[in-house]
């Protein structure tokens, strides 16, 4: 048995958080698919409270959510290189802040446009865009928000790399104005195409059509 | 000029987990009380993402975010004990899974419940207490969840110690089934009367008019 598994599903971008984290400190680690329409009896047992991907088990040991696991793997590999946060105190609570930031203020947001149509949707990509801002300003002049590598909150926001041209495809929608976040726009494509991190992606035509059978699905179920 | 100074409110029970933590760690600190109806430049300066209290300034540097504060008042006065977080990855890694939890599924549902009337608070009432159902398992053979003293899981979940009665006098609701909860109750008791946490409580009487005209307010403007 391999000593680290990640359970995960072919297209979560959380789950992509801790492939990432593994792959940059090069950590070896098997990788088990899921299916979330008929969960394994091991997600469900080592995870019964979320019931979701990812999981990460270290020596027989689960951890469940993405940030979490992203500490864990910092800690119990600190001596692994790079670092995902810095040494200094303060620094390490800016990388912390920024990506709690993406998961109450942004990601929420995000997906609130993405099932909403009219005016809801209108109202979710103006507060998506205010918070964004504060992404853009954060970025000045740095490559990657951990500073020239990719780092806890790079992870924190890496979907974005990927998925927000899928969301603007299969809504149809502007969600990132390319004249208002050229720095976020540069990061996303600096992520995209960082070591480690640019064999990692799910194929694009894959998504593109998952997320329009979901939309349609929600969109029916959550009329406004 | 205080090294350590912590914005907080009289009654904020995420205010309330920073002073806990410079509590029981024994750091020397100056409080500075907001009234958030009339924010001071100060708040907005150090906190312009959320606005909001705590804010802890150490050195002239602010850090916001309640857990995000506590791990650097952890990484900062490492060498004073008690320490918030054990030694050991994996066993941080629970307590900060259980502090998260308490943060998206425990005190938003309470809330929920509290604001609410009739079938929308029966509904938040059963999944609160479904999710405090995974408090009680793990608090089996235990004080605190930090184990034989107050730790970071405690400090997350603390303010049920007192809220949890200001919310059952003001709904005339019962929140935690004094049968079903036997360990929560006890661990509510424990925290209430722990050493350093115990002279920090504010008063129930204001408390319970605070919750009571926010309930009013906060039910009339929405209906359902």
């Amino acid at each position: 048995m391999a000593e680290v598994k990640l359970f995960r599903t072919w297209s979560s971008p959380f789950a992509l958080r801790i492939v990432w984290a593994l792959e940059v400190k090069g950590i070896e680690y098997e990788m088990i698919y899921e299916d979330l329409s008929n969960k394994s009896s091991m997600l469900l047992q080592y995870n019964p409270v979320y019931k979701k991907v990812p999981v990460l088990l270290h020596k027989g040991k689960p951890i469940s959510e993405s940030l979490v696991i992203l500490e864990y793997i910092e800690e119990t590999w600190k001596s692994k290189t790079p670092s995902l946060l810095p040494e200094d105190p303060y620094q390490r609570a800016m990388a912390r802040f920024w990506a709690k930031f993406g998961d109450d203020k942004i990601l929420p947001l995000i997906w609130e446009a993405f099932i909403k149509q009219g005016k809801d949707q209108e109202e979710a990509l103006v507060a998506v865009q205010e918070n964004l801002k504060y992404l853009e300003v954060e970025l000045r002049g740095k490559k990657f928000l951990g500073g020239d590598a990719v780092r806890f909150a790079d992870l924190a926001f890496g979907c974005l790399a990927n998925l927000v041209s899928v969301f603007e495809e299969v809504t149809g929608v502007t969600l990132i104005d390319r004249e208002k976040f050229p720095l976020l726009l540069t990061w996303m494509q600096n992520f995209m195409d960082a070591p480690k991190i640019r064999d990692t992606w799910p194929p694009r035509d894959k998504l593109i059509t998952k997320f329009r059978a979901l939309r349609e699905t929600l969109i029916v179920k959550e009329p406004k």
